[in-house]
Parts: structure tokens; sequence; C-alpha cells
């Protein structure tokens, strides 16, 4: 991240010549919001932007501490998803506290002694140790001069905020108004894909009560796998719609074969077997972002197999894309440990037996390396999606030192210590209990 | 659109003091840099953003004319939508030019005599009837320094483009790329989002060839009822993806109702009704846009009647948003005009009495007004929208000066001159062609 001038920089004047002084000090202040508004121009991702207006306030401003709480207008709320040094998502009423007070009536209040004005609450500095001594409160307005959040600058390092420093807040806020209003227009629509394209998958696999949910637990699969992987950003998030999107081909099967209840006669199959490359000529219509282009090819692939033995191209190896090794484990593994009607699931050491044996044909071993490094309490949120109500804390917290190899081996060779005897046992309890109606 | 100082105003300087008149200027500098950006960066319509800034651009460097070209790089090509003066899209290979030589080298050209200079190309004056005396031409480069585009300023106003344009295009131009890249992110991720929604609409039709292409028409003649309302921008969006996506509900209704040939039972007949319904819970899942919040209730009341008699929620005159009503008749207009397996198409002038009859029951008579101004041309083309290769270039010119209503008054009352006649002949070939297979 670049540094920026602070305002001790701009404010050094040389008193001989007022008039090329004051010429001066408005040259160093134009430049340093020129180079402010480039900063901030320069990104459309939310999170990083809020944290670089609030980087370059505090230190334009000179002071220790400055958050930008933005409104959420559904909500009657202001929030800050990251407030500098305390690293959580604040949310509060809009009838709360002076940046509440602030954000309503579009006042400007220069605070010079905190503790001696009633409108400030002391609460906040009693949980968090921090001492506030001055602060100031500033409403951001957007082009069309709508408050969309506010400023709190706290703890001018020398003496407290004067009207030169209102003047700055001023421009700053214009300049980072505008940049959030783009950010904020990206993230909606980026939200409004994503839930798009997740609510599609969770339509489509409800259409049969055996497949309800597959694509969803796939997806947390991949995504665990792929983290652990330690794969970039946006790798993960190629996986994540790949996976999302994986059987969308399925569309193109006549339900009369997709849900048959009996043994497939070998010409059904074969027509099931076509969805994989259906998903990939669906998905090809698409004008996905850059970095997305590969869904096709990654759905595609999720019923290949490693030694070439797969469907629908039967590729080999390094010809199968990372996601798509990724996706193929996981949907194997996803089947074999869904709840079928009046049958209990497969117990997982069989499981693991299974994929084990595939481990070098079917499967990348790589990829099966990292599933079993999946800790348990994330694996059994996943396996009990929707059901996620009925974790006890303690359990969860319990399963958080232990990975699925852990597990297996415990079930296989026995337990080494009473915490070992009781993660299986817990674990296994989640794993085989039974849902009213089931 | 707000006014920015030109360069005459910022170099206008007091020659008595060197340094203030320095400082002055570059004061004024600064300040119209930082308009710029503040202008630039508030709009993330690349349209709108490229014409700011070629508009800027030329009031800046005081020249008659400037374009700016982008670099496609999946086609190796320049491109300007909106060259100034010319209002159209612009494409050249890299190779070709001095735009494509800029763009190639990162080399700056400036040219004081354009048909002194052997590359200079004089085609587009020829073309245009403009005389180019001196041009400039400068990469745009963005933040990793990789060129992404071009710009050309043609004719400085007073003698030729100097040393002090040079750096004062260079500012604008790397402000104009972080916006112009910014603008790109968003035009790509709505356009998947965009495509991504086509392609399901498309999908989900193509499942029974009885309602292949359906959606799609459906949203084509929607949409020209809209422009014909003269509805706002945001609000023809809004009706288009609810047109695309008012069927999505069917995925939840059984392929074997769904799908079936004869006629249907009550029982069935009421399975299938739920679909409007499945629709809007489907689409009420997705955190849509502020502008698209209301495409659930739109798609749902798609089998609504003003009269109150429709479903699923019999609702009555304007209970019914604006784009149900629209829907709904474009709707039952695609239904009726479907070329079914061994029938012809019902005759337009059937068709359109059924419709009549319906106006003030099913139909809001406002709405059916606009539909009947649809040009033949356009009917045509979404008429047999898949087979527009077909179509003569001359009889969509004679058809485009024709309405829908004036079919009909010339089918039934005859036509009064020889074009009338025509017109309808010709509208009739294509509506009652066959093709192989049908």
């Amino acid at each position: 991240m670049r540094t920026l001038k602070n305002s001790t920089e701009i404010k050094k004047t040389d008193h001989a010549e007022p008039e090329v002084s004051r010429l001066k000090q408005e040259v160093e202040r134009l430049s340093a919001l020129l180079e402010i508004s480039d900063y901030l121009a320069s990104t459309l991702d939310l999170d990083e932007l809020l944290l670089r207006v609030m980087e370059v306030t505090r230190k334009q401003l000179n002071a220790e501490r400055c958050t930008v709480f933005l409104i959420d207008f559904e909500r009657d709320e202001l929030w800050s998803k990251i407030a500098m040094g305390v690293q959580e998502e604040i949310r509060f009423s809009l009838d709360k506290g002076i940046a509440g007070h602030v954000a309503r009536t579009g006042e400007i209040l220069n605070i010079k002694d905190a503790y001696a004005d009633p409108r400030f609450n002391p609460e906040v500095d009693k949980k968090t140790g921090y001492r506030t001594r001055n602060l100031l409160t500033m409403p951001m307005r957007n082009k069309k001069n709508e408050i969309i959040g506010v400023f709190q600058v706290l703890n001018k390092k020398e003496g407290s905020f004067t009207a030169e420093d209102i003047e700055l807040l001023k421009a700053i806020s214009s300049i980072a108004a505008t940049a959030i209003e783009n950010a904020s227009l990206y993230d909606e629509l980026n939200q409004s894909f994503v839930s798009f394209v997740e609510t599609l998958s969770i339509t489509l696999d409800a259409r049969d009560y055996i497949t309800s949910g597959h694509s969803r637990r796939v997806t947390l699969y991949s995504v665990q796998v792929a983290r652990l992987m330690r794969l970039p950003k946006k790798e993960i998030e190629l996986i994540r719609y790949a996976a999302l999107l994986h059987d969308i081909g399925k569309l193109g099967i006549p339900e009369i074969v997709l849900f048959k209840n009996k043994k497939l006669t070998e010409e059904e199959y074969n027509i099931i077997k076509r969805h994989a490359v259906l998903s990939k000529s669906i998905l090809s219509k698409i004008r996905f972002q850059r970095h997305l282009k590969e869904i096709p090819q990654i759905a595609a692939a999720h019923h290949e197999k490693i030694d070439g033995s797969g469907y629908p191209q039967g590729l080999r190896g390094d010809e199968i894309p990372r996601g798509g090794k990724i996706l193929a484990l996981c949907d194997v593994f996803d089947a074999l440990t869904s709840r079928r009607q009046y049958k209990d699931r497969m117990d997982i050491v069989e499981v693991m037996d299974i994929l084990e044996r595939e481990t070098g044909r079917s499967f990348e071993p790589f990829v099966v390396y990292h599933f079993k490094n999946i800790t348990l309490n994330v694996l059994i949120e996943i396996l009990e999606f929707g059901h996620k109500e009925d974790f006890k804390a303690q359990d969860l917290e319990l399963l958080r030192n232990y990975t699925l190899k852990d597990l297996i081996r415990i079930r296989k060779q026995g337990a080494e210590n009473d915490e070992e005897f009781q993660v299986a046992e817990i674990f296994m309890y989640y794993y085989q209990r039974k849902y009213r109606g089931e």
C-alpha cells in the first residue's frame, strides 16, 4: 500500500511571503486530494475501500483513529465493516449515539472534550480500553447531497480538530462518497449474481428429494478443499461457481429417466451421463467474467477420472482441470454420505475405504490428501447442512481440533485418550442421527 | 452536464510575479484535474464515461475533436463506441493507422502537419469531409502500466499541440484509465448477469418444443411495448428480466404434467397454475439490485386479469403492477401466434379479435393500445425469431412504416393503395410460411 502525505507535511509553510506561502499550501492540499482521489478510485472492493478511506482520513487529519459508518437504509442502521483496531462489523440503530445524530441531522459535531459532552457515550471506551479525548463527526454526502454515511475521527494528535481539518475532511468525504457509491453498486450487482446462481442451484437440486442440497454441499466441500490447498481467492471463486452449476445439464435430461427409482437400463444410464456435456454447453453460452471463463470446463469434468476411465471425454491426469478433480472427489463423497430413503448413512470408515481404493485411479491423491484435512466441525456442518441449529456449540468446539484423517485413525486403531474417544462419539452421533419423517 | 474550465482559462497568468503566477497556474491545473477526476468517477456507465472523457479532453486541450479508442484484447482490435461527431462504433485492427501504432509501441505521436506525415491515413477525412491539420496521439495506461487504449486529439484550435498539452493529457489519461477500468469491470459483471439470465431462460423453454423460444419472444414483445409507452430505462430493464424469468416456477412442476400432450384434468391444471406462485417464491430468494426488486411481483402477475378473474391472487386493475399487465398480454399473444405441431398459425386477424374481446376484461386497454403500435418489421422479426436470416432487407424496409393496427385495418377493410396491399401480402407470407420438418 502506498503511503500518503499526512497533514503535517501539507501545512508546512514559508512565512516570508504570505501570498506565495498560501499558494504553496494550496498546491500541497490539491496534490494530496488528487492522490487520495486516485488511491480511492483504484479499487471496487468495498471492504478494501473502506479501509483505505479510514487510513487516509486518519493520516490527513493527524488523528489516532477513524471510523467510517455507512447507512443501511433497509434496516435503518449504521454499520462499519472494518473499524480500525477492532476487526469486526459494528452495527447500531440510526437513533443511537453521536454518529446516529449526525447521520439523521447532517450536523457536523466537533467535540473538544468527549467526557464533558452529554451526547458522548463512554460505553465503547469502557469495552475497548481506549480513551477518547476529542472527536470530529461529519456526515458523508453523495452527489445528490443525500447523507450515505458518517465519518468519525478520534483524538487529534496535537490539540483538537480545527476549522481547517473540517474543510479537509469535507473534501475527502466528497471523494470518498463517489468511490463508495461505485463500490456499493458493484457489490450489489455481484451479490445479485451470486444469489441468482445459488438460488438456481438449490432449485434444481430440490426437484428430486434424493439430490436435494447436493450441489450446495459439493460446493461447500470443494471450497474447503480449495482453501486447504491455499489456492488464490479468484480460483476459489471459480471453483465455487463451477460446483454450484456442475449439474445444470440435468435440465436437459427427461425427469422420467433422471428421477427413476428402479435400476436404470444401459440406455437410460447413457442418457443420464449426457448431463456433463450438457452442463458444458449451457455454461459455455454465458459470458462469464475473465477469471470465471473456465467454469464450463471445470463443471463438465466432474465425472472424469485421472486414469482416463471417466466421462464425457475420458481425460487423464492433468488433462483434467484442477477444479474438476476437486469436484469429482466431493461429488462422490456427497453421494456416498447421503441419506437415502429407508436407509442409514454408509459408515464413514467404509466411505473413506472406497475413496482410498479409488485414489490414484479415480481421484487425484493430492486432492484426497487435502480433503482428509478438513476439520470435523466443518465436515459435520456440511454433512448436516440445514440442521445447523441442532448443533451444540461445545461439541463443535471439540471437533475443531480434529480432522477427517484423525477420525478414521481413531475409528480404525482406537482412541489414544478420552478426548479422542469423545470426539469420535460426538461426530458419529451427529453423523448417524435420524430426523422425524425419515 | 457540468461545464469544465478549458485550458485557455487555466493558462491565464499574471506576469508581474513569476513565482506567484507559476503557483497560481499550478493551483488552476490541479483544481481542474480534481474536478475532472470527480466528474469521471461519478459514472459507471461505460458509454457515458467515454463520452465524458472525450469531452473533457477536447476542452482541456482546446482542440476540435477527441476520440478515445479502447483495446479489445480478445479480438486484437481498437474500438470507439462514441466518436464525437460520428455516432457509431468504429473498429479496426491493432496493426492499423497511427492509433494502432501508438497502442502497440506506447509512443506518443505529436504530428504537427498531418498531410505531410506518411503515417497519417487521409481515408477517414475523405469519408467524413473533415480536414485534420494536426493530431496528438497518446497511449492510455492503467495502474499496472499496461496500455489499455489510445487518446487521439485532433486540430488544436490555435497552433499545434505543445509539451504542456502532452503533460496535461498524461494526467487526464491516468485519471481516465482508472475510471474506465472500473466501468469495464462493472460492464463485464453486468453482461455476465444478463447472459446468465438469458441462457437460463432459453434452456428452460427448450425443455419442451411447445414452449421453445416462448420467454424470449415474450421478453422482446414486452420491451417493445415498454418502449412505446416511453417508460424509464430502469423500468424497461426491470420488465425485461421479469419477462425472461416469468416461467421459472415451471421448474417446480413435474414434467409429466407440464408436458402432457392430452387434455389436462382439473387437478392437473391446478398443479400447472402453481407455476406463477413458484416463480415468485424462487425469484424472491434472489437479492436483486434496488431497481430490480419488483421482479418477483411482476413475474408472478403474468396470469392476472384486470377484472380480477386471473391467478394466483385474483388482483384487479391497478393492483396488478404495470409490468405484470404488459407480460399478461404478451404471454397470450405469443401463445396464440405459436406454431403447434401439425397446425398452422392462427390468423393474425383472429388473434387480434380475441385480444380485443378481452381488452378491459383480461387486458389493460392502455397496454393493448401500445401493443398495436408495434411496427410490422419489429413484429415479424419477433414472431419469426430464429429465422431472421431469411428476411429480405427490402421487405423489412417496407414493413417499417406500418403498425399491427394498420395491418388489421387493411386485412379487415381492404387496402387503400398498392403499398398497403403489398405490406399485408409480405407480412402474411412470413407469418404463414412453413419450414422443413414442420
